[in-house]
């Protein structure tokens, strides 16, 4: 059987392909995971052909693995078992935008900045930021949540239907238009983080927000790390509905002065955002000033106008990249371990010190509204003590949220990465997700190997 | 084999009961499905317990139902294949507040006031009201939602882990105690709304929040329900934040006053609640005021202190109540449909339509900021032509909430009411939940025949 005369009869002649600039493309993430290239790449245009290469693989025992802009960071999209990837860049329009429903409908390619730019049209927003541009369907299938999370929710909190192509070729919608339904198992839910490994997603109906009337940003630094955090969890205690609470610590200030050209207080700071009516706002922003001072910030800066905003907001999603910049030839690892609130300041502490005894070089930032927090490790790949040592500190931290409470990954998901960590935190709940995993995709084609370990057929 | 015996070899003496009464109680709940008992009722006191139960009703092959407190509409705990019925009512703790971290442990057989109660004393409260005060466990079970939706979510926004005990005794947990995670698939979403066909709840950890500096209510009354109803889109439109917006159509009103003694206003009437802090909240309640009287509001009644805003919403919840009490010998039958908002106008019109159609008598009201309404029936069981009469109704009003793109049930659940719509909202998506029914619980032991079926083995 030729595998790429198939792909090209079921889509395209041009539409195929096993260029080596394409399967290089397509057998790496972002992070610290080794490649390793599909056999061919896909690009379909619509979900019959997804459907059609689907029945195929199935037919055929193919792997396949679901591709959006490849910005995850834990190896989700590296092909280990070759086959097919698909690529849903060229499914990429937005369909429909339903204002008064707050509602959008979009090809699973759309990438959020592409989307937000048509939203801008009707007064919209689509709330979830994660700080790669990555694309709605990727975005969908990590569950991706990012600075705004603590006040508009995640991106399963969003997705209201999606259109799903299972492993068989079999089309389905995984929820409906309106705002809540209680009929039936909760599809959207289970999707949403499935990784690839339980379909591939064609078409999401997604929950949009009002640009809200009035917003308000600010900087606000502190001596020490531990009081910023104290701060977060002071605004959370007051009720104060804040919209982003983001940790910056010294050294990646530093790295934002570098990268973004601020000149931004090199000081463990908060990055803050508030939004509503004016009274309102203002009040919020008052009761913010008088807490974080209590807490001992020595310094607070407002951002008045949208461009100091939008800088600010810049300079919080380059700097992973900014990372990336500074350490040419290394690899970025990125912890993700989301704890209760309660339990973030030690948490902290305890990352900082394993760093600290590891001898490596970390920064640490987070989306702290959620207790969620990262720490970036620049690594050589090539370099087996560091990666060692990096492996370690990621393990330390994980071990060191579990016993808290807490998850493995608040967001970027489990990949091939976090998939050690599976049993530790989730226990016999394994087994029920190897059992849907089997249900839903006897022959382990999709995405194989990933979040879940069910014995591959032959 | 004697049931009986075993029961009370795993649990105790005076917690298995055959008792008449007992099973009675257990045979139905408070909607027009037809009756029928179990053959034993058990009263857990833990997990381990429960867990024993379900070991051996899976080795036997026995139906097992579990049961809060009885108060779904749709014959949820109707033990139509007779078997053992689990009350959870002595599994009631609370077993930990966490007041920063906004979180809390229970049992499944808390109820809510019971909660809030125990909260009040933190300055905390959950969000969730169901009309009835049912069971934590049971509102999981079905995805209860409420008046507050609209605001705080429903009630699978509010879980953050469950542990639960799946058919063949396994005790898993479902989440963590995090404000995200992205590890793993979805159980969370996937055992709420699951109505007792997946496994059995024994302990819930769920959000609660903070209550709200400030408060204000307020009535908003009408000449016509479509006035009503458009007034509720433009408030949403303009993003004004409002906690609470229900609708009451001017039969309920007068069924409010009667059975709650008030004496509102008899028409087509908006209950609104508002929460925030005090500048905010002053400039969201003018702006609604504004918004409303362009829409045709004839009069605006604030409830400005507590005693007031706690009637409001007493009447409002003891509604469905009015109705049974004022048709003693009839049962209830309430649809439950939901669309998206920009339907919803649409929807009730054509629901009045179909209920005059039918000459039956049915009052409107509904969570309408969620664009869930319900048309409540009052009909005699024993009445044929009455049942086939409101058979249709309700099904006409499906029919047309799912050519809008929206739901048979918005928050009810399936039960057996729901269950002949499955197949029409979800299409081959049912194949999906009936293979994760059949992965879980093989031998369909766990509430079988309620949401989807499987092929029952002996
Ligand atoms: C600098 C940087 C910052 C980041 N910050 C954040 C952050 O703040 N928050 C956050 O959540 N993440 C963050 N990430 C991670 C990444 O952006 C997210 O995981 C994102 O959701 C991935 O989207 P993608 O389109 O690149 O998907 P890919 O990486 O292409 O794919 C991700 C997963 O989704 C699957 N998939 C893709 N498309 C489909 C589809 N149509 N159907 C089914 N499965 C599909 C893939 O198989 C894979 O398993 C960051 C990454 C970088 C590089
Ligand atoms: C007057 C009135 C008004 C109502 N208003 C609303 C409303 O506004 N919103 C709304 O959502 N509902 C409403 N309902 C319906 C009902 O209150 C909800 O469905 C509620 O969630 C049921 O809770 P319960 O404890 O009575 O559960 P039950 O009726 O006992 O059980 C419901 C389902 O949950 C399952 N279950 C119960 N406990 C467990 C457990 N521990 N583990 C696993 N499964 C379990 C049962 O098997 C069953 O399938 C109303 C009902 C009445 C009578």
């Amino acid at each position: 059987m030729d595998l790429v005369a198939e792909l090209k009869k079921i889509t395209a002649e041009d539409r195929v392909s096993t260029n080596e600039t394409v399967l290089d493309r397509h057998s790496q993430d972002e992070s610290y995971h080794q490649p390793s290239r599909p056999d061919v790449v896909v690009f379909p245009l619509n979900t019959q052909e997804v459907s059609d290469i689907l029945r195929f693989a199935n037919q055929q025992r193919i792997p396949v693995v679901p591709f959006g802009l490849g910005t995850s960071l834990e190896g989700h999209v590296i092909p280990y078992h070759k086959g097919i990837t698909i690529d849903f860049s060229m499914m990429n329009k937005v369909l429909e935008v339903r204002p008064d429903d707050f509602l959008v409908t979009v090809q699973p390619g759309v990438t959020r900045s592409q989307l937000n730019k048509e939203l801008k049209k009707y007064g919209l927003f689509f709330s979830v930021d994660p700080g790669a541009d990555a694309t709605l369907g990727g975005m969908a299938a990590t569950n991706a949540s990012g600075t705004t999370s603590v006040r508009y929710g995640v991106m399963r909190d969003q997705v209201r239907d999606m259109e799903v192509v299972l492993a068989d070729g079999t089309v389905i919608h995984t929820g409906n238009k309106a705002a809540k339904s209680s009929s039936g198992y909760h599809l959207n839910g289970l999707f949403v983080g499935s990784e690839g490994t339980l379909g591939c997603i064609t078409e999401l109906t997604l929950r949009v927000y009002g640009i809200p009337e009035h917003i308000m940003a600010a900087r606000a630094s502190f001596p020490t790390l531990d009081q910023a955090v104290q701060a977060v969890i002071g605004i959370l205690s007051a009720g104060i509905p804040v919209a982003r609470v983001e940790l910056v610590d010294e050294q990646s200030v530093r790295q934002v002065n570098q990268f973004s050209g601020t000149s931004y207080k090199e000081a463990p700071t908060l990055f803050l955002e508030f939004h509503g009516n004016e009274d309102g706002l203002k009040q919020d922003v008052a009761f913010t000033k008088e807490l974080v001072f209590e807490m001992g910030c020595d310094d607070i800066q407002f951002e008045t106008d949208t461009t100091g905003r939008n800088r600010l907001w810049e300079a919080r999603h380059n700097l992973a990249y900014a990372y990336v910049h500074s350490f040419p030839g290394k690899k970025i690892m990125v912890t993700d371990v989301c704890v209760p609130i309660s339990e973030l300041a030690g948490a902290i502490r305890r990352a900082r010190e394993v760093v600290t005894e590891s001898g490596l070089n970390g920064g640490i930032l987070g989306h702290v509204g959620d207790g969620n927090y990262h720490v970036v490790l620049m690594i050589d790949r090539q370099d087996p003590e560091e990666m060692r040592k990096a492996e370690q500190v990621n393990e330390h931290i994980v071990e060191d949220a579990l016993a808290r409470g807490g998850t493995c990954t608040g967001e970027h998901g489990v990949g091939v990465g976090k998939k050690k960590y599976q049993e530790r935190e989730h226990g016999p709940a394994v087994q029920v997700m190897a059992s849907i995993k089997q249900a839903l995709d006897p022959n382990n084609i999709l995405n194989p190997t990933k979040i879940v370990d069910i014995d591959r057929q032959k």
